[in-house]
């Protein structure tokens, strides 16, 4: 945890839709390299989506080289269905990461809020506004969930120790 | 799924103890090949344990050379958090599976109850004593994880088309 700046991809784990953001820096001063989503073809089979998150995953690390996942931990909300399925993914970029160097760090979505909002029960646009003001972007970046993978790696960022 | 004889993996998911069970054939005549179980070392980091079960789990894969992949679907029981850790290793292994291009079936455990005893609510000790029988061991196989992942891999054996 010694050498700056720092790469941190965050990841808003999802099944169809896996949110991605990569912030570059160190101490308060983080800028924005790239965010997205990485989907999966509704219809495929299930290990087959899994392994298009996995080659995605894959790419993006290549690219980018960042030493450090910060990824959200898993609340149950609705459906239990979706839990797991979201958890499979989880499990399958967590190895991918341990795999290839990354340190991981895990964070839970109030943990995230406050980080962004300085609030912990932040609602959706709040959080939405602060993550443009924090990057400097013109607009809210779309899709939420790139927006979210976002605000989870600018967490992460917050809790490195330098 | 026309290739004579088959090989079968059999997995019974778990985080810190993974049954495997390995066994060969076609119709109804299958023996077992291996059984055991992968384990993940208490205390390692989270990353690093699902990243100890992708590479015993590929290690399996690169000796048996297995076909089928047949993998239990997850219930929730008493503990969501445990159910959670269960379901990212169930991923990491469908990702895996699926990148060394095996087919995938997923059993309910009811679904393996009956197709080794004949009756889906049947208990622990009347599936071990199937087990031994059905596969001819002098003894109940253990530990109980590697007993399950035979039974497992016996389901999607049944399940195959010929």
């Amino acid at each position: 945890m010694s050498t700056y700046p720092k790469i941190i991809l965050g990841i808003d784990p999802g099944y169809g839709r896996c949110g991605f953001g990569i912030i570059k820096g160190g101490g308060a001063d983080f800028f924005c390299i790239t965010h997205g989503v990485m989907t999966t073809k509704v219809g495929s089979e299930h290990k087959d989506r899994l392994l298009e998150i996995a080659e995605d995953f894959e790419s993006i690390i290549d690219k980018y080289q960042p030493s450090i996942l910060v990824i959200e931990e898993l609340f149950f909300s609705k459906s239990t269905t979706t839990a797991l399925k979201v958890a499979e993914v989880r499990g399958v970029i967590m190895m991918l990461a341990a795999r290839s160097g990354l340190d991981v760090i895990e964070v839970k979505p109030n943990e995230v809020k406050m980080a962004v909002t300085g609030y912990g029960k932040a609602d959706k646009i709040q959080m939405q506004e602060m993550i443009k003001t924090i990057f400097g972007f013109e607009e809210v970046p779309k899709p939420d969930d790139a927006a979210d993978a976002l605000a989870i790696a600018w967490t992460g960022a917050g809790m490195l120790k330098y």
